[in-house]
C-alpha cells in the first residue's frame, strides 16, 4: 500500500483514501482522452441552482508558451515544484449568478465540488491532482482578459506523480510523509458546538 | 440505467455520473457504519495547509428533538422536501485559519472538496446527498451557539432516494428529469478567456 493512502478509521472508498497532493511529477504526458474525462467529471458536479459557476483554463507542456503563462500565474513558492507536472489548470468562478446578477453564496464551494470530482477522477485512473491556492488573481486577469464577476480561485497540477527516490531533496520529504487528519470526534457534532457526535463516537475505537 | 445517470460525453467513475441530488428520500434509516463511513471520506479531503476548516452538525430521525432542531435551520422551501431525509447535516466552516487568526481564501472551498467527498462515498454506498445553499446561518449560529470565525455554510440532506412514483407531485417531476450540464467547451479554455481549449475540442463530437 502506498505510503500516501489514507490510514482510515472507517472503510471509504479506495478513489477517496488513495487520493494526495503530490509535490513531485513524473514527465509522463497526460492522455487527451483522460483529461476530458477529468473536466467531464468536474462537469457533473452539483451546485446551486444547477450554475455551475466553474470555469477551468489549461495547459500542457505540449505547449510551452501557453504553460509558461499559466505557470506565471502561481506564486513563486509553488511555481517551484508546479512547473514539473504535465498539465496546469486554473480554477475560476463566477460569483454572480448569470441570470440575474446576484452574489452567489455557493459559488466557491461549487468549484470545490467541481474540483474535488476532478480529483477522483484523477485517482481512478492513476493519476494525482495538487490544487493550490496560492495564485495570482491579478496577474490571470491580465494574462486571460477575465472578465468582471469571475475570479480565478486556485490553481490545479495534473499528472502522474514522481517516484520520491528521485525527487529533489527540498520536496521528496513531503511526499514520504504518512498524511495526517483531526479524527471524527473532532469536528462531527451534534446537539451542540463541540460536542462529539455519539453516532460516530459509538465507533470509533 | 438511472434516469439521472449523466450521459456523459466522455466517461467518467460510475459513482461520480450516479451522483444526483434527489427531492424524494425514502423512510429506510441510514445506519451508523455508514454515516461514519460519509464522514470519513470527508476527512480525508484535501485542504489549504491542511486546515480541514469543515465541521459538520449532524441529526438523524432517530433523536426527534436534534433533527427537529437541525431541520429549522433550513429555509421553509428547503425543509419541505428535507424533512423526509433520514439524516440531515450542517456544513460549517471555519473562516480564519485556527494558528494565525488570518483570513482562508480556501475555507469554503475546502468545506466543498469534503462535502464532495462524503458525496461520492455516499454514491458508493446506495445513498444520496442532496446539499443546499439555502439554509439559516444566524439561526444556526444560535442553535448551536457557533462561535465566531466559524460560519454554517451549507446543509446535507442524506438517505436513500424515494421512488417517484410514491412521490408527492409537487417534487416528484424533478427526480424524473434528465440532468443537464453546459458541455465542456463551454467551461474548459485554453489562451485565452472564452476560447474552447482545443484539448476538449477535438474530442468532442
Amino acid at each position: 500500500m502506498n505510503i500516501k493512502t489514507a490510514t482510515t478509521d472507517f472503510p471509504i472508498n479506495r478513489i477517496l483514501a488513495e487520493r494526495f497532493s503530490p509535490y513531485g511529477f513524473g514527465v509522463r504526458p497526460v492522455a487527451e482522452a483522460d483529461i476530458c474525462s477529468l473536466f467531464e467529471a468536474a462537469r457533473w458536479a452539483a451546485s446551486s441552482y444547477n450554475e455551475q459557476p466553474w470555469r477551468y483554463i489549461v495547459a500542457t507542456k505540449a505547449d510551452p508558451r501557453e504553460f509558461a503563462r499559466l505557470l506565471a500565474c502561481l506564486v513563486e513558492a509553488n511555481q517551484a515544484w508546479a512547473e514539473a507536472a504535465p498539465v496546469l489548470a486554473l480554477g475560476v468562478v463566477s460569483l454572480k449568478f448569470a441570470k440575474n446578477n446576484e452574489a452567489n453564496r455557493a459559488a466557491v464551494h461549487d468549484l470545490g465540488l467541481a474540483s474535488g470530482n476532478l480529483s477522483a477522477e484523477a485517482t481512478a485512473r492513476g493519476l494525482s491532482v495538487h490544487q493550490m491556492i496560492g495564485i495570482l488573481p491579478d496577474k490571470a486577469r491580465d494574462a486571460y482578459q477575465i472578465p468582471e464577476h469571475f475570479e480565478a480561485w486556485t490553481a490545479l497540477a495534473i499528472g502522474y506523480k514522481a517516484d520520491p527516490k528521485i525527487m529533489p531533496e527540498a520536496f521528496k520529504e513531503r511526499d514520504l510523509t504518512p498524511r495526517q487528519r483531526k479524527p471524527l470526534n473532532e469536528f462531527v457534532f451534534t446537539g451542540e458546538w463541540g460536542k462529539s457526535s455519539p453516532l460516530v463516537l459509538n465507533r470509533l475505537a
